[in-house]
């Protein structure tokens, strides 16, 4: 994905729950499509994950690929959190993200931010090194949402 | 996202779930996994919907911000059919998938040409009259899927 598409993306992703669909659906659907979101970050930085232990060759296209995935996803989560999608079916989202509206934005820009960052640095790394240090500050930027805004 | 990022994604992903990490991932998970890309294809379809049937006002902008995300979407569905995930956890994947793997490889490529393409005419489409017709193409390319290779 070129820098102005993702920048266009990132752009309305920052309208936190904004979209018109979030604002009519259920909070079921909501917690739903979110779950969806996440089970295609975490598939992804999984296999990102694999090459950086070793546990998978690294492939530079495969690496990239997975890394601009896990990019446009990082500019769709914000959508996936309308207000009252805390309950309606089991979730892990804690209240926090709506009562702590301005810190859960900030965690959300920061996951967006590596993300990019690392999408635009995969595509012209050659060796698993020159990504190492760029995907363990994103999965940093994972935890830290991990740690204050979802259940154990 | 750039014809050139696009059409790199569309080349990788037609290796029918060939990927290094569903190769090794658990049934249930590859389950979870095509699960959570079709909860993000469909919010997006509804939203696009909406706005074609008149139910939410079309803005360009946000009708191709949808459109983007369900043409990468597209790109990674294929690879959430690892053989052997046709069990493991409620699935409405049928048996064919995997028995008329030709079959199934041309409708997912139709799905990601009628996405691809309706993600190229929304960046420009100043009206929902100009998307109303790829909409409608794409839609019927899900349709295709669905009634052959879906438990109803």
């Amino acid at each position: 994905m070129k820098k102005a598409m993702l920048a266009a993306l990132i752009g309305t992703s920052t309208l936190l729950a904004s979209g018109t669909v979030s604002a009519q659906a259920k909070p079921e659907d909501v917690i739903k499509f979110r779950q969806g979101v996440y089970q295609v970050v975490g598939w992804h930085t999984r296999t990102m994950g694999g090459m950086v232990k070793g546990q998978i060759p690294y492939d530079q296209a495969e690496f990239a690929r997975n890394a601009e995935i896990v990019a446009m996803m990082s500019t769709v989560a914000p959508h996936a959190f309308a207000p009252g999608s805390d309950k309606g079916a089991p979730t892990r989202a804690r209240p926090e993200i709506w009562s702590d509206a301005a810190g859960f934005k900030k965690v959300m820009d920061n996951f967006q931010a590596e993300a990019t960052k690392l999408a635009q640095v995969a595509k012209t790394a050659g060796s698993v090194d020159q990504v190492r240090g760029q995907f363990s500050a994103m999965s940093k930027s994972c935890g830290a949402c991990h740690d204050n805004y979802r259940t154990k």
